[in-house]
């Protein structure tokens, strides 16, 4: 299939690359063009111009935030300069706010939109192993198909509303923060009576937390990642896609916030650019450990 | 093995009824005499007074808090008479203090204490289905090995200090604690946007929350049981063992604060008596659903 | 003075009637021109277009929040066709964000600017009994200083940073969100006991907590005002304020993120409308009350 | 009058001073002697054994805490050996359970019972400057109010209950708490923005916040005390007296709960045995400062 890739950061250069392994046509545009032209010696076009990424049947957004959409997508033009048969694929993590503002920016010029935002950090994008939750109008969402099915070990159709798929991301992003806080609590306390946080791990995950989740983010915990992909500042980022969501559905949330507050005293601490596991160093700093 | 079992509560009288059919021998105490005697037509001794349960090998406490160890256990003196062989095993959930103190009366008389909480509901208990966590000096848990096998289904060996299993046990708990009240939050934020609560569970426990704690609650939260096996009260008893335990070792848990005071205003609200997972339902009310 | 003024909310209007009491000429635009008109009775001009405002020493701006001030000072350009001798004096509450950048703003055109926040309800405005905080450069003070003198009984100087005087608004009014929820929270506890919340109150107004928060909105969580001058909602959105001031300069306020989670929770309950002590309700149904 | 006083710790030891100087008689009692023996030289009797305090027309218990409470009034049999005339007056700070307890204790020996905590540090109790929260049934207190004039600038009355008297202590310490915890935060806002606390602190304590409370915490953070009269360790204990009541009576207090867990970690990090208002210190290392 012919794409437009628009957003070349950590999860957009892995999934651009297995969309052209698995033998789809791209055309990427990045704001550093240096970035585009790297995938070119994989068969990628690099895209000098926003617009030559609209030559295609499927455009591909994965940009970082709603400041970037808004910059690169809408205060562009480009939204309304795409041809009508071009669907809209937008697989980044944006606001409830930004989902339902391109969902009725598409509505008003009948566009085509789809909104899939992924699960996984950026070695699933590159390898297809995302989790992708994917909503859209029944007609572009078939259009996508081929494309989840590339990128992802599975996906989910949550129906024809696109802002459905991002409050699905938004708010499971929400349950990875109450996990490590969580986690990050009763590690410290059974360290402090002198149980190893390892052996502790090891029996909560053989039996009713048995889960990615817990056992991915334990490990984290007790050791840090050689290379940071996710990192805490990043975390927060998402905590507050639940917080904004929450203030305006009126949801109260009184956990998303007490996480975020503790974000915040991490990244003061010095623990921003770590893995959003280093939240349990900030947990341990707290207990004198 | 010949078994004192004291304490017949609705997990006591599963996992009485267990050890009767995988061939122990029982003699059962229950504070109201009459549930002892239910436990006579499987072949248990009903007793009449607690120190008949002292002519066994191991006895089994299976009592419904610190209080109740309190005044049965050590109150009462049977504590001080255990002959020399006996090995006394916990498997209640009691607080940290209550642990660490019964680890020091049997030091003090140099008498064998094994403790071992167990994770699951009463029907696990009868069906053997348990999760076990032991920790005792070697010898005293040697003895207990076979009751961990009539009534787990897996056993975790935490070490040679009894009271290190009971913080194992109180952090898992509080852990459930936290998903049950971080899941309430999740549907309620995924349902005012249209979301349905069962749609957006099938997701997670697919990907990265594949866990049970996670598809029970989530279950129980969307249909409630027909029958309470562990109410939101026992739920809220839990977690404020683990706020007391922090405030012991000087841990800092405002997950486990702010879940505590959920818990009460769930109460105060009239969920009580309900499910564990009905914290959802006053979550639900707190976002106008 | 020759005096532009530009907002007429509630607060605004107050504002604008003491001014021409206290013998001040006023170009006064409002949204809505019928709002404006009604000033003409007292001896203002009604402005039609926003850049009569500017024929003035000094323009006040008392606008409702920070989209306002986006769209008819920043947007609108009004800001940058402020003649060079004009001083911009914003009394309005906005974001510590919007704070520094109508600084930035100002200085890059070197534009004078001061930032005067009040303290206060609409009659204190009408009475010329607010509390002020002000901050700017020298110059730009000084030519404001008759202006606190009329509508103020006190003035506070903050120095020469402009958004110095915002965050002290904003800290100050996230305090006033703290006494509430804890009030609500203490007087619940009374109350449940037996003791009257109002002699509770008394008590602690003689004593350590005499002060005029403590008085007014215990007086208002007992017996609700009848006409509503500051709603909860407003008291989100101060809640808010402080809660995006502690991101953006790295300060975790874990009691803020509460108080906006009980506000959300309040508002979804019902009582979005009410005065801000109306937060006491909602705390008193959590209580079961 | 005749006085027996039982407990001469910082407060207790002010209060005998003070009740001595104003001319009354004391037999006074200290679980270490030596104290006791201090005040000899001032006019008191000093007791070896408990039950010379009974002598007496009034005893005052002023003990550190329940568990004291329980030792030396409860357990050692003193409170069934009272004789029929004499009033025991409580002035300590004892939990609500503590208080219902003791009410009951009397009431089943017809036995007179004024329950009337103070409001002030040790300073204040040397010099009658206390405030005093007092309830009891109407006899036994008319006897106390003597005393109440020698040790107060300022009595309150609540009622018969004396229970009463304890909730309206614990909910005003509760308010203390939160003034730290707010303050703190209000305090690093500010200065992380450039604005001192101090003057802050001058600008909220001189208009809305023109409270005792206000200035004196502010103060006490901003200049930590050369002398330490209340440390954050008895503020935690304030602060889980609260946290209790409302759990035994079924009140959600999430303020509470959320500054336990921050005097947690303020602890754990080292400032326990500080002022009260160290807790600004914990909030500062949280925010990077």
């Amino acid at each position: 299939m012919k794409i437009g890739f628009i957003g070349l950061g950590q999860m957009g250069r892995g999934m651009a690359a297995r969309l052209l392994q698995q033998g789809h046509e791209l055309i990427a545009w990045n704001r550093t063009y240096a970035v585009a032209e790297t995938l070119q010696q994989r068969g990628a076009t690099a895209a000098k111009r926003l617009e030559e990424t609209l030559d295609a049947e499927v455009v591909i957004t994965m940009l970082a935030d709603d400041v970037a959409v808004e910059a690169v997508w809408i205060a562009s033009g480009l939204v309304n300069r795409m041809p009508a048969a071009v669907v809209h694929l937008n697989m980044a993590s944006v606001s409830l706010r930004m989902a339902l503002r391109l969902a009725r920016l598409h509505q008003d010029r009948a566009g085509h939109y789809v909104s899939a935002p992924v699960f996984g950090r950026p070695q699933a994008a590159a390898s297809g192993q995302l989790d992708i939750v994917a909503a859209g109008p029944r007609d572009a969402l078939a259009h996508c198909v081929p494309l989840f099915e590339a990128l992802g070990k599975r996906w989910f159709d949550v129906g024809t509303e696109p802002a459905h798929a991002n409050i699905v991301k938004i708010a499971r992003n929400f349950l990875l923060g109450a996990i490590i806080e969580s986690l990050g609590e009763a590690f410290a306390l059974v360290e402090k009576s002198g149980v190893e946080p390892a052996q502790f791990l090891d029996i909560i995950t053989s039996t009713s937390m048995s889960a990615p989740a817990y056992k991915n983010y334990g490990r984290l915990m007790i050791t840090p990642p050689p290379e940071v992909t996710f990192t805490l500042k990043l975390g927060l980022k998402d905590v507050e896609l639940a917080l904004q969501a929450g203030g305006d559905t009126g949801v109260p949330m009184p956990t998303a916030a007490l996480i975020r507050e503790q974000h915040l005293a991490a990244i003061a601490r010095g623990y921003g650019d770590n893995d959003w596991a280093a939240l349990g160093n900030y947990i341990r700093e707290c207990a004198g450990l």
